[in-house]
């Protein structure tokens, strides 16, 4: 993330201190229970303190785009969308048998050390598995907690629920779909684009543009069918379609707000798209220093990008040789792993995801271009949309 | 649970049918990511199709018993519950390892089974951990969803909200306080009464009874500070002051409502713990038609009960040397099993648990004597009292 993003700092400090400010009051009710709990509370805090809030800031700008004023409100309720990421974060970490995150062990394995380290009884990595489990099920639990306590009134709390509940099951549905991919071998670009589209795009970007949207007022997004990224994105050609599209909500929204939406997923889908595409890159490419995981960690833990997909569907037989013989080696080495990026490389992957990050980033913002919102919000999403997607992540 | 409970049966049938109108629509959500969410959408309607409902059935008569009128929406908010339910189900099954749940193979056991059988790529048993994860998760986060869409107005969901948010952190913090207890390896019956005050008590009993109360308007249960079930549950002589206190709750709830929130929790706690000596029974001596589960499985999965933490401490040591050879033993078999439920029984543990379940079952039939609730409310939560902690479970 470049650190002179303003319209990023603008909301990073000011969800820092609402994060720690409710986490400091749950500590207070988790250690009514017992001081055991102290160890859980503690890593909770480690977990929040990183992190780079952008669900929160672009839930923050959909709200700001939509014409809701600058308010401590909005900063609560967006900053909720950081304790449901961060739970995801500890459940995926566990799924992918991660050991690190946000340069830190990850918490499934900082518990098992604890156990190892006193002698308990059982198993380490049972233990850490439960304690992980239940730790990212609270902080998905209070992600509704901290949105409803976030004092914006009922009614806006009530147009932004479906929204909320439609992204959450979303994100999981497209876990389930890189769960599933992975155990079937699918290894298309298509059924990456599928994954990325639920598990990033609507996520990351898409869903908390709507959101902060429907708190704002502006219309049911959440009850929205806009067209498939995956379907769409993958072809230039399909833009106007969604761009010159009103959302179809049950509430009839049009006008101003139905475009809104429509604007808001027009940037979103193909931001997100270029986000993780730039995650992929840095997942194999990048500085553990800049990443938080140790270099190389995408190809250690085998996951199925778009990167690889591209990569596969390009490779020689012998570029395809060293990649199968690297990916999903939990013993990945340096000199393994500069071979794989050599041959990643050599497919001509990283060039092509490059270009397609330029491509979708260029989208996004044309999409900002005569939508129905503020114009500090529109300048906002556009430095947004390259800090999201720079080459130093 | 005795088939002529009519408290019960009133609210299960509609229940359950609210239930399947939700997953219903659910399922078009998450089919909408891809058909390939089928089996998950599948392995949730199995699974909700089971359980007795006992948590929706006291946030009903909670409900009820502070004046609420009998309609639909309070059975969807009463059913949002069981998602939560099912959800941590999912999830406790996962860390206990468990094989069945509601006869059926448990989530995770379904899912490297499916795995296994098409010979996928990639280890079973952490596909099966993977979807477990996701599946409880979306039902966690369900339980927001089916709650906030219940129909309740906006105020009623607001003084209910703190109380769901309390009781979700409480029943998690009570399993953390389980799984560090195994670890550490404590046997006392102190620290079982703790875990079993957060896990079951509070989260099965008082907290629903609570959230009904607060939906119909009686006071901000969730706030409240009311003495440790684990420390005056012990005692007999502990009852006068949680009878007599009120809820001292932030929003200073005194006369007819602190005294509601009172009762239900003198009624809520002791019945919990009877409630949970009755399943400590059932889980090492219970049929397995009844209970859905192998026999003696509390004994094969090593579960640190009441019962056990009792028996240890009456045990001669050759009753001790019994119970620790096979507690924890995955292979335990039918002669083990014969063997350690005598050795269990003749510590005189289970006529202990019995005298207890009578005592803390005629304990909180009393705490409705007086309170402040209607006449049909004090006669269902009696004969809920009586059902929940019957023999044949």
């Amino acid at each position: 993330m470049t650190p002179d993003s303003a319209a990023l700092g603008h909301v990073r400090d000011r969800v820092d201190r609402a994060l720690q400010a409710f986490v400091s009051q749950q500590r207070g009710v988790l250690l009514a229970a017992g001081d055991d709990l102290r160890p859980g509370t503690e890593s909770i805090a480690g977990l929040l303190a990183g992190g780079k809030r952008l669900r929160p800031a672009f839930c923050y700008w959909g709200w700001r785009g939509a014409g809701g004023p600058d308010c401590p409100e909005i900063i609560k309720a967006a900053a909720a969308l950081e304790l449901l990421h961060a739970g995801a974060l500890v459940h995926d970490d566990l799924m992918d048998a991660s050991d690190t995150r946000r340069g830190q062990p990850s918490v499934h394995r900082q518990f098992e050390a604890r156990h190892a380290g006193r002698r308990w009884h059982g198993s380490a990595a049972a233990f850490g598995m439960g304690v992980a489990i239940l730790l990212g099920d609270l902080l998905i639990c209070w992600t509704d907690e901290m949105f409803h306590a976030s004092g914006l009134p009922p009614d806006a709390l009530g147009r932004g629920r479906p929204v909320l509940d439609r992204m959450r099951s979303e994100v999981f549905a497209g876990q389930y779909l890189d769960l599933l991919g992975q155990a079937i071998g699918d290894e298309t670009v298509a059924g990456a684009l599928r994954v990325v589209e639920f598990k990033t795009a609507k996520y990351t970007i898409e869903r908390p543009l709507h959101l902060g949207a429907a708190l704002a007022g502006a219309g049911p997004a959440g009850a929205d069918d806009a067209p498939s990224a995956g379907a769409a994105l993958t072809g230039d050609g399909a833009t106007a379609g969604r761009n010159g599209g009103t959302a179809s909500g049950d509430g009839g929204t049009a006008g101003r707000d139905g475009s809104l939406t429509a604007a808001y997923t027009a940037y979103g889908l193909p931001l997100g798209i270029a986000f993780q595409l730039r995650d992929d890159i840095l997942g194999v490419f990048g500085d553990p220093v800049q990443t938080g995981k140790p270099a190389g960690d995408d190809v250690r833990e085998g996951k199925r990008t778009v990167l690889l997909a591209i990569a596969r569907s390009r490779a020689t037989v012998g570029q395809a040789q060293v990649i199968d013989r690297y990916l999903g080696d939990p013993l990945l080495d340096e000199a393994g792993t500069a071979e794989v990026r050599a041959a990643i490389a050599g497919t001509g992957a990283v060039a092509e995801c490059e270009r397609m990050i330029g491509r979708h980033v260029s989208e996004a913002i044309a999409a900002l271009e005569g939508a129905p919102m503020t114009g500090e919000a529109r300048e906002a999403l556009a430095e947004l949309a390259v800090a999201a997607t720079a080459r130093d992540g």
